[in-house]
């Protein structure tokens, strides 16, 4: 479908398909059928099955967590944190991670050839949510073999991921990690993911959806999406110290509307970079999943009824400078929690990197993140790594 | 040029023209001569030409400050602050404002034709700043008769006029009033702008800014410019209060594209209603124009340099939950202002409005302008109404 992404119908990943025996019903009614999951695994799952983790990635992520990224050519996006000896430790732990349905990195999506037309999907593919996502990745599970895992972890649309997991299969989480997340997307993070998808539509090369089928891309329209959405991942602060008023490669402003500015260079690149690894529908896809997210509308407006009885131990954790998902989302889920009797730790983490933080090289979010994985592993009986 | 805007060359407003022999020096460079200069008043102005207020008009304004807008039918977007009776008593003051140059309203701009080549300039329309916006206003206070204004009051871009009518002109400012603005554009701001910029240069209907000329107009990329700005306008706090996750003429999500939320169906209609009355290439030259400003860079990087010697008297106000000009920036002003031993108040109004704060009904602004200027007025020795 692009230079970039070959990735959609054979990946770089093991893959599980499921046939027209195994449907899966979505939130919406629709029924997905056949299920292509692609996914990465590192490390080993133990005899006893008892020490798989989880992770979710988020809107613009995908499974390669810890390898290069065959698209890219670039380290997996959580090599800070995920790999030997570092705090999700690969010698100690399995490391599942899937491709997100709707995504495009192999999991069926909207770029997925339909069976039935034997073209991509585009906008026939049905409209997904979080649910959706994670009842996808319970098959992947399912087929490892694994009841109950021992952590999910993810941050931002991850940590949506972690939530639904812990409330729709709460007996399959022993543990839960949702970083830099919330319970529901807010009318602002609607508001910015409208603009993305407005950008994306507004481009005469998206076609209707239709555009690997007309041989176009809506590049520009997709940049501009990222470009936007990439502002919302950075902090003020983060924005003023990395880039102030700096002027690109001149000592003047040119009086014209070149990237005058450092910061303007920066954003296109992000807009351009971007679009050589995603698929425009996709990002409609996902976007969409996020603003539905609603997990106390889901249960009768009660956030703590989303987590009745549940028995998973949970550490949240946001950042100071994190204005898409503020510490005060994080701090609903964990009134929630205590409301319902849950266990939970709450670590508010003082960073200015704003969201992004949370794929950084954060010392204190890796701390808490060894911290609660090996405690989640002692009380599960779990040996260290090495013995 | 569109259905709506027809206002550019011959507006339904005073307009004042100067010809080849007042060439405007811009600080690119460039000259701009002829040089068009649409300007609206209410009240008189008296015998001692002391009770002018010159009104600075924001990013998207205009001229039409206190009277129907001859493009949308709309009442003039400061109507709450400016009329008889009013915190800016057109029965005491002799208002002005001037639509800048680089607008669409009549002023000079890319969309007025050059005389030149008798097509409309787009994009050879010189590259502006703010300081020029306010050297063209200046020669509209001379053409006047006005030597020195009682006051210059401005929001956002409009504060940033005011700052520069200070810093250039001080004695012909004796009252400033800077609202909800900041004396250099931040990295996030000039991010946001940029995105803006590129959503409308992406728009292929924007024919390299010559869509007039080529029966065009690129109302996609100009609308989600629109709508990835209006949500800078708002607060998290106001979005959330105004539409929350509130369905818009449904009772569950559609789960499609449409626009199933409120906040969705509102970004969507402001993004469509501004292009109907605002100029693509317009757009790109003010938000340039903002992007460029640094009162500190223009005086050797030193902000109370720029007041050096200032008898102007200031009035600062912002909004507590403005992110775009937070309140950090007034106070960096004030503390240059105090430093250049400047006449300065700074209010700090609790509104959970954000930037948009300024254009709406607001109390608390309409007591502080109220009794900044009376108190500027009752020093310069004019009388009050009716008296």
């Amino acid at each position: 479908m692009s230079a970039g992404i070959n990735e959609v119908e054979e990946p770089n990943s093991k893959v599980l398909r499921l046939g027209a025996d195994a449907p899966l019903q979505l939130e919406s009614g629709a029924i997905l059928a056949p299920l292509q999951i692609a996914y990465q695994t590192y490390g080993t799952l133990n005899a006893e099955r008892s020490n798989a983790i989880l992770i979710c990635h988020a809107l613009t992520g995908d499974q390669h967590v810890a390898n290069v990224h065959p698209v890219t050519g670039k380290a997996g996006w959580w090599l800070s944190l995920v790999g030997p000896g570092k705090p999700i430790d690969t010698d100690r732990f399995f490391v599942i991670c899937s491709n997100v349905i709707g995504g495009c990195m192999g999991s069926s999506g909207p770029a997925s050839i339909n069976p039935q037309t034997e073209e991509p999907h585009g906008t026939d593919f049905p409209v997904l949510t979080i649910g959706d996502m994670v009842r996808a990745q319970a098959r992947l599970i399912d087929f490892l073999g694994i009841e109950t895992l021992l952590a999910v972890v993810g941050g931002s649309m991850g940590g949506m991921q972690v939530l639904a997991w812990a409330s729709m299969f709460p007996d399959r989480v022993f543990a839960a990690m949702p970083i830099a997340s919330s319970a529901k997307h807010s009318a602002q993070n609607i508001a910015f993911h409208e603009v993305g998808r407005q950008a994306v539509m507004a481009d005469p090369d998206w076609r209707r959806g239709r555009y690997v089928l007309e041989g176009t891309r809506p590049v520009k329209g997709l940049s501009v999406a990222r470009m936007a959405a990439h502002i919302t991942y950075l902090s003020e602060a983060a924005l003023q110290r990395k880039f102030g008023r700096n002027f690109q490669d001149r000592d003047a402003p040119t009086f014209s509307f070149d990237a005058d500015f450092q910061v303007e260079s920066y954003l296109r690149y992000q807009g351009i970079s971007f679009v050589e690894r995603f698929d425009a529908n996709s990002y409609l896809y996902l976007t969409r999943a996020m603003d539905y997210f609603d997990l106390a509308a889901d249960n009768g407006g009660s956030l703590a009824a989303a987590f009745k009885g549940v028995k998973t131990r949970f550490c949240l954790v946001s950042f100071t400078s994190d204005w898409l998902f503020p510490t005060s989302d994080s701090r609903q889920i964990v009134h929630a929690l205590n409301a319902s009797g849950a266990s939970v730790s709450f670590v508010e983490i003082e960073s200015d990197k704003g969201h992004d933080a949370f794929l950084l090289e954060e010392p204190n979010l890796f701390a808490t993140a060894r911290g609660f994985l090996d405690s989640a592993a002692r009380a599960r009986g779990i040996k260290e790594a090495g013995r």
